[in-house]
């Protein structure tokens, strides 16, 4: 199968890139710059691929950052501190991201031959994320298979997973996860009070 | 209603963009450059535009181009010449572009609080885009539902009319349509031999 995957380099899509090469797909990944304030994901991402010999393009979509306003990850509102499915949490949700991120994907995946788009959406964003959550998946699947000549299918492996779920997978796979990004402060160091540095230590125990 | 247009600068979404503001709905318009051929389009819709005094954003996403290969409108290939609905008009169709702009368009629907997002495609498209046909659109409808907290649809009132039928209905609205732009070609003037020029031509007979 070729998959192309949509991965951020962080704990989860970089489990997702080890189970797909496990799993003997013909893989390349598409990360995104969309003026993210976490934008050294990207450098993640970048190393991740060239120690594995994956195919990576980082797509310059930061023209699209004045569509994408209003949220903590785009803007200058602070990012807020607690855990990942508080309330306040939402303050980083991206308008549409991921509904852009798999048609940009898809565009690619049509171009290059390939079969699929992954993502590594998990249990653990359905409360805060609607593009996230089980419904989405479902209706994404439900375009992708009629929206061009090529019938692309959505693979979300760890749509019901939890994020400690993927660490023990992540774990038999051999992921470096000391070699992976998740805090959406991005600065020198992890922040460790972000919903996202919470969640992942949590996660990694 | 609130009502994000996406607007090309053609006789269609032209002839929607005066039926929107008949209707009285609150619109503003959406453009995208995407290294398209006949990116003079963009000049014509700035003009209407500015002539309605209707907000128009027009979205640099060339960067995007490298994703959107193989057709004759983003790349090297020659524009087909004939019938708009031949079979090698399928040169012309460009890697999941509509689900591309509608999912950019909801971005900033949802940014600026507006209700819905509208295209113009119509009866005349269905044979050779997949994603002009009312089965995406439904698709897309479902999962604009429910992709984000923000409940939005996608509006696409001349999905089953024919160029004709749209060119009557602009008449009635006083569309002036010297001063859209279809060609697919992009040169000074309209070519008069490609499949959207042949079209258009039948239908303003």
């Amino acid at each position: 199968m070729k998959t192309l995957l949509i991965y951020s380099g962080g704990m989860d899509s970089t489990t997702l890139l080890y189970k797909l090469l496990a799993d003997g797909d013909e893989v390349r990944c598409i990360s995104f710059d969309y003026g993210q304030r976490h934008k050294k994901e990207l450098e993640y991402a970048r190393r991740i691929c060239e120690e594995l010999g994956v195919e990576h393009s980082i797509i310059d979509v930061r023209s699209l950052n004045e569509l994408m306003q209003g949220s903590a990850l785009t803007s200058d509102i602070p990012v807020p501190e607690g855990h990942y499915e508080d309330e306040n949490m939402k303050q980083t949700v991206v308008p549409n991201r991921n509904m852009i991120f798999i048609s940009l994907a898809m565009a690619q995946a049509i171009s290059l031959g390939f079969e699929r788009v992954a993502l590594a959406v998990h249990a653990g964003d359905h409360a805060i994320y609607p593009d996230c959550r089980p419904i989405f998946i479902q209706k994404m699947q439900a375009v992708a298979a009629i929206a061009n000549y090529e019938k692309l299918d959505v693979f979300a492996p760890f749509l019901t997973m939890s994020k400690g779920e993927i660490a023990e997978v992540g774990r038999e796979l051999g992921v470096p996860f000391e070699k992976t990004w998740t805090c959406y402060k991005g600065l020198a160091e992890p922040c460790g009070k972000c919903g996202s540095c919470v969640e992942r230590g949590e996660a990694l125990g």
